[in-house]
């Protein structure tokens, strides 16, 4: 558990409590619309995390036996959650190690360390918490004291689950995030019959680029009718601009005859009519760019996406935002949240760029940098251009819905420390620091996701 | 204010009033020349300081409230500075908080801090303050104990103020430093009537290739003339390259006829022969590379150049710098000072050639990076590998001219607590340190740009 | 020497004279073939030393006045030794003064201080330990305590010293490793000679592709034979691919006439192509990517390769590799050490590389970054997301004979102070420090390259 003493321990009591405000990330509303117990331990904790599996597998273990994919859905999750207590070891330094430390001390109550020897009987205590009540999904959220939760859902979603969350009368407040990449990325290869589909789902004729416009509008006003205040976009290169006639392109596309340059443009473009897009109708706009996906192909066949093979590349925002910006970048209330993999970025772009146009926020530390020492190096690297007022606040982009109280925490101990060492170098005064911390630690999200009800 | 203590404390106290060489900035030759009072406290420190409004900007405050440009020129400076102070808060952590504070306390004498409810009082001081003879520009050169001031100025610029401050008498040194982009860089659109204008300037044939280079001799010399011991490009992508014909390019590009290609070429070649008149008349010269300017059209059209939207892009400097190195780089008494806004640079590409190449010194953290963590950075990544002797000093860049002393003395402090770092651990001890101490605040400046007088 | 106290004191102790593994090096295998005296100290500890002579380089003293090259060859060492004592001051803060005053002190027992004025005596001092049996080349490796010690031998190496080395019954270990580029990479000017020798060396057929690769599995067997464990690419550009019919390009290459594409494609693929034989041979398979070669020209012609104007560039390991990855990178057995100069890709690149493919294993700080702040950086950006064991330990990759003691210190006192501070502020506990302490010290590199013997 990362310590703090001094200053730092006493900001960090300040917003240690304070309610869990976590606009982004991707657990699934399946788990609130139903509220089913949580199937095993290692269901819970291991299979669904690339954080933890990609570590194994990086030291050798083979994913199958770790419960992944086809070829894994028959291995004992007893034996799976062996195999992760005898690797433990390898995790000493990562904030894995804090993150699921925290787990199971705080959350399941776990007081054995975690090693080879242990499993069988932590294996055993955690799979019977997992059948209380207490241990449901809705039990967990309002245990955690979480006050917003969004999930990313996919343009062609149903919304299936935050209807019936919706309509469930739970005090609990679960949203989507409008997710379109499959719809407006030409490269993506399903993105022709995503077309078709989103024609089916809206009853729009998506083979004119008008309609095709009309069904992305009607979608994102559906997701905002469930209680959606973003959209989120990935993408590989930083790419935006604008085309004078996009149908032309479009139809080209669309019969499948576009180039990879031709992909490139569109979508670039479709950014562009997004940004526009959340002028009109007022959802805060996310990009989180620089992953390069399914790096290993033989991982990909195999065990499918988001399987611990996507590595960050160098990017380049400034010339790569410039159209989206010129268009839209002035224009009061259009909102645009910027996510890094590429650190260099910090303090060369996104802290020059979120100190000048309006419309833009720094997203906190993302994925790899989710971490102490990346967290420092935020701080360290974003404020002295961007202050504190043009960040995003934090999330913690999770699909390991146990993980997010454990997430927020080392968030609110990486901004103690920092608070604490400006107080020192007599940056500014504790009075100050006190006034930052829980802005930094759910009101610059909240109010950087519309977020406050 | 950044607080120092032990070590750091007494290495500051040795330097703190060391007079202060500054070789590199933008402020007014016109101040000194007329000495005239600075007009009021929002002209004085708001107007004129990009890294103040870009911020305001950035948080929705538009710029014409601020003064700036044609629009904003009717506003009322109390409501200027009335809405600067309204926004102070937005500063915290930035260098821009200590730079201000330091020229309100130290310079100015106030001593209520800024906000809404005393901006009024504070303006009112201020003013009256500007009204005496010793907040005159001459008067505070004087009292912040300048020893040199050097000035930027285009390649036509009559340096009329220079020639008035040469002749008045005054003891203070303020001298020209030559910026020629804007007769070299082809892709500016000004480029072919101020080819003109160079002729018309010094009666060289500037149609020819000789006469324009002729022409560059003179102006050069003219500007040494007047105290000038530099030269200074901006550039952003790092590019030189030596051609075979360059009458070829420069008359299609005089025509208006050349390529994107073409003119960068053209400009890459330039910079070569820039140098080759640096090794020719011992002016120093200077690259300051990597800045995309204003990448917002509309504050581009609006309010023009300088207003908070130049932002850094990654740069390589090892393929950039490689034809013009392995013409001149070896030979003695060329000198060449680099600056970077891509901090990756610094231990990957600046150390190793500064490390390597006689004719290289590496700049002080530039613009975004004048800061007290962007300080620590620079020492962190280059000292190792280009030692301290290969470093040109500090230089402060401003148009801010009450800035300076505050500037100087944030790197005065940076150096001290450097140096307090590098004894405690043992990297060298105390009287290394003292020694070093008044290098860095100074006599490297006044060496890397050969100010001795 | 850089001080160490509490805890990183304490862990520093319990690894301090541990058994040196040296996995990587430059030393010349002939030393501890013939074991000859060292001539002088110029010869010692000047002239081959690059990170010495370029810094004197970089402030003007000229190459051939430091016994350098042709015109250097009659240079008097002593005024070689006097000048570089003369300008020692220049080394302050950087790592060869760490470097050589551990070597002058720990090594050589010299106890004045290096000056202009100590020169001479120091000189002889040292020439007179240079004659003595506990200053040869044999005896020094055993005082060091070295347990391994890996030279690098290009591909058409004879390797009569090893062979020498392995007849002469010593006690000590030395081994090659196979680097093979001259063989391997079309833009090398002596491309199509080295082919031709290859066939001579090995009695295959050089002219067919398949004899090609037969030469080299033929060379890689006799390198195993001599104890080599590794192999190691020096590439500028990361850059592999897989060529449906590699002889195509091998002929037009080996006639001389493919472009440089065709050369960089070539290349790539025997990149591949090594790796596969790493697979089949278990050799691990070492990349140093980045530096650019020979910068100055000049000096290249004048005094040849090796003269400090190897400038790392930045790289993309990503795409680079992942030709090279998605053909082997998911085989049992398969091992390969990543070395970079751009320390961006440290926490973008190399740490989720790492941390997802089994095979690969990031090196140690290298060459500019193998300093105390270097290795600070390397553990803040690495351990996050990689963890500990997948890092390849430390190599000196050193031509510095005497400072390889002095290097492994530095790299100890290191791993001490990062372990300290990762138990001070809670990461994990001292238990765990004691036990990764010796694993950085030299389990990890002596697994990494297989070198348990």
């Amino acid at each position: 558990m990362h310590k703090l003493t001094g200053t730092a321990a006493s900001l960090y009591e300040e917003v240690r409590d304070l309610p869990i405000v976590s606009p982004h990330g991707h657990c699934d509303p399946e788990w609130f619309a139903t509220n089913a117990p949580f199937p095993d331990p290692a269901a819970l904790l291991v299979v669904p995390d690339h954080y933890v599996f990609r570590m194994l597998y990086s030291q050798g273990v083979p994913l199958r036996y770790l419960g992944i994919g086809e070829a894994g859905k028959d291995v004992d999750p007893r034996s799976v959650f062996r195999l992760f207590a005898k690797n433990w070891f390898l995790f000493l330094g990562t904030p894995s190690h804090f993150w699921m430390t925290y787990v199971l001390t705080q959350t399941l109550g776990v007081s054995a360390a975690l090693s080879e020897e242990t499993a069988d009987q932590i294996y055993d205590q955690i799979a019977e918490k997992l059948e209380q009540p207490a241990f449901r999904p809705r039990a967990l959220y309002d245990r955690f004291g979480i006050e917003v939760l969004a999930t990313t859902d996919g343009a062609l979603d149903d919304l299936n689950h935050h209807q019936t969350i919706a309509d469930s009368g739970w005090n609990g407040r679960v949203v989507p995030t409008f997710r379109p990449d499959g719809v407006l990325d030409p490269s993506n290869p399903d993105f022709r019959a995503n077309i078709v589909q989103l024609a089916l789902l809206t009853g729009e004729d998506t083979e004119s680029y008008s309609g095709y416009l009309a069904a992305l509008r009607q979608r994102r006003a559906m997701f905002k009718a469930l209680g959606a205040t973003a959209t989120d976009h990935a993408i590989e290169q930083i790419h935006t601009e604008w085309l004078g006639d996009p149908d032309v392109l479009f139809q080209k596309l669309r019969r499948g005859a576009g180039s990879t340059q031709d992909a490139q443009a569109f979508y670039g473009h479709m950014l562009v009519e997004m940004a526009q897009m959340s002028v009109e109708d007022g959802l805060v706009m996310q990009i989180h760019g620089g992953s390069r996906r399914n790096t290993n192909h033989l991982i990909l066949d195999r065990f499918g996406r988001d399987k611990g093979a996507d590595i960050p590349i160098a990017v380049d925002w400034v010339r790569g935002l410039e159209a989206l910006l010129n268009r839209v970048g002035n224009t009061p209330g259009f909102s645009l949240l910027l996510f890094t993999l590429d650190e260099t970025t910090y303090a060369r772009e996104l802290a020059p760029m979120a100190g000048h146009w309006p419309c833009l926020r720094i997203g906190p530390p993302w994925w790899f940098h989710d971490s102490a020492a990346g967290i420092a190096r935020y701080f360290d690297q974003v404020v002295e251009t961007a202050g504190y007022h043009n960040l995003a606040g934090f999330n913690d982009d999770t699909r390991a819905f146990l993980s997010i109280p454990a997430r927020h925490d080392l968030w609110r101990r990486g901004v103690a420390l920092h608070l604490e060492q400006q107080v020192t170098r007599g940056v500014f005064d504790l009075a100050d620091a006190r006034q930052l911390a829980p802005l930094l630690a759910n009101d610059l999200a909240r109010n950087a996701y519309r977020l406050a009800s």
